[in-house]
């Protein structure tokens, strides 16, 4: 469906669903191109909506906000994925596009759906059964075995929603422990390495894959992501195939994050994907030539998508909760770019800014 | 004086007088270093108004406005140079710090001032004669000869407010066309080339400078910036001493902008400083490890300074007026990177935006 607003002139409008430190750094790539930006988020002064033109401070079912978005704006994203299906149709309705698109939010809201579609295009995943109840719960224990995760369909991120069976016994215990919801069981995999892809598509279907980053997770939650990751040709390779295959069977517009397993013996599973910039391409921004966010907005847009090509080796680190307080010894290192989200409560756990370090590429 | 609020926390709020294009870029960087930003403008929904927390819209003399803004900030900077004095001492006397303060917006406010500063630290420049009157005028001809250019004391840029004298018989015409207002003449520079330095100084007194610039005007506006410059040890070396002179003798805080003409046989002289982010530094977003933007915040928040190294050889060219609907072609080069300023009317001559491109350092 071709829209003649593309592509978007500098003065433009990016509507934004999603006020957290994603549209926040969105916002920021967008205002660089010269775009005005408009946030819904149901929370006042949002991370993003301090950094916009405007903020419409609603929930994002909401019509008469919705509403106001779809007029304020030439194209809407999304920041996160569990942006409701329901608004997405609300807002085509309205006349105004949204990338990266239905198709790709729904198939990431739902975890069966999710490895149900990468199935479907071939893409290697873990194995995984649907739970809905005892009957089903019992199967799927008798197909995955255990130790496995029983994950909720829905919802979940950074390690919520989660529950470990690591004998078959556990299953009610576990079913339990995750509120009895529709849910997916997982077999673990036996990875040497959790690597992830960073990868765009534009409105005329060119893909762009940034270089492959090696992540590091404590307790669900990412804790660090270093970059380019070193890979075999044939991983590279075989990464950014699966990419390019999800990003044209969702004709998805924009970047899209990539989870990856690495097997013993070099094998690759897809963990998840993420229709939205990523945690793990963090590192993009004082690493390659045009980071993440410009680059979804570019996809967007309508524009030409940009190099991706590394300028330097990147580690970045999330800074959790209390962590941030570190800020001042952070700012006087010289390798490190500090990105904080203009958070006010440094609860426990919450996202509150990241560090990039960065070295030379050839060392 | 000690401020007991500095270093400033993330999350504390910057206060920027002017809310062009500069005080858009440094707003980005604010809010990357997780900073609010609040913005006084006169003009509503300015450039930084738009990716700002908060903008006042009033005159900069308003002294309800200007209570507002000291009530909001927990520091405030000034985007350019011809904010009014009063408004500075009126947020002083508010209890909230200024930088880089009154003493180099006096200074740079008046180009006899500015020229008389500089006399007295040893910084050299073309010779100079106050005018003001008739007689003033005629002995300022008798000692600068012609040709020589009439420029108005306070408030021209980019070529505006000035004048040239061909033969000394021009002078009353010159003075007729500046509107017969406080002025100063002053020697034609013999320069092979324009260079300039961009530097910097932090609470604590330390000075870090950017590579050196080539610049090229054209109609008295900036046109290009070429970064870092080819120059030889001996001139960097000048060129660093004469800002650490300045940034010293104004016991500044920030970035400064200084203006350099380099002779033939390679002596310099300074054309003016500037005491803020200045155009010729743009190219530092692209091509340093720390632009000139982050610099700036980091200085006036007392944060220390960051590395000014480049990364890139940079070739930094204004978008002016109609220009910058060349924007869809300079998407499309990798080695473009584009900075819209979300400016609506192109007016011939307006500065709309900047690319900077980019190439290896070794080449």
């Amino acid at each position: 469906m071709a829209d003649a607003k593309l592509p978007l002139s500098p003065g433009a409008t990016l509507g934004i669903l999603g006020g957290g430190q994603l549209g926040r750094m969105l916002a920021l790539a967008a205002a660089r191109l010269g775009f005005d930006v408009v946030i819904l988020d149901p929370e006042e002064h949002s991370p993003a909506g301090r950094v916009a033109a405007r903020q419409i401070v609603a929930p994002y079912d909401d019509r008469w906000a919705l509403k106001r978005l779809a007029e304020a704006c030439d194209v809407v994203t999304y920041e996160f994925e569990n942006v409701p299906e329901a608004a997405v149709a609300e807002l085509t309705a309205l006349g105004v596009g949204v990338a990266p698109g239905a198709k790709a939010l729904a198939a990431a809201q739902d975890r069966v759906a999710e490895k149900s579609f990468l199935a479907e295009i071939g893409v290697p995943t873990v194995a995984f059964a649907a739970v809905e109840d005892d009957a089903s719960l019992a199967a799927a224990v008798a197909k995955i075995g255990a130790p496995s995760l029983l994950k909720t369909r829905r919802e979940g991120y950074d390690g919520k929603g989660q529950a470990w069976l690591q004998r078959p016994a556990d299953a009610a215990a576990a079913f339990d422990r995750i509120g009895r919801q529709p849910a997916i069981l997982e077999a673990p995999a036996d990875f040497v390495r959790e690597l992830s892809v960073i990868a765009a598509r534009g409105r005329d279907g060119e893909i762009v894959c940034y270089p492959l980053s090696e992540n590091h997770h404590e307790g669900g939650v990412l804790r660090r992501t270093s970059a380019p990751a070193q890979v075999s040709a044939a991983i590279r390779d075989h990464a950014e195939s699966i990419a390019a295959k999800i990003l044209t069977a969702l004709d998805y517009v924009g970047v899209i994050g990539v989870e990856l397993f690495e097997l013993a013996g070099g094998k690759l599973v897809v963990n998840e994907f993420a229709p939205r910039v990523h945690n793990t391409g963090h590192w993009t921004q004082d690493g390659c030539e045009v980071d993440q966010f410009e680059q979804h907005v570019r996809a967007v847009a309508g524009w030409p998508l940009g190099p991706t090509a590394a300028r330097a080796h990147v580690e970045m680190t999330n800074l959790l909760g209390p962590e941030v307080e570190t800020w001042a010894k952070l700012a006087a290192e010289p390798e490190s770019r500090l990105h904080l989200y203009g958070k006010g409560e440094a609860r426990p756990g919450r996202k509150m800014g990241h560090v990039n370090r960065l070295r030379p590429l050839k060392d």
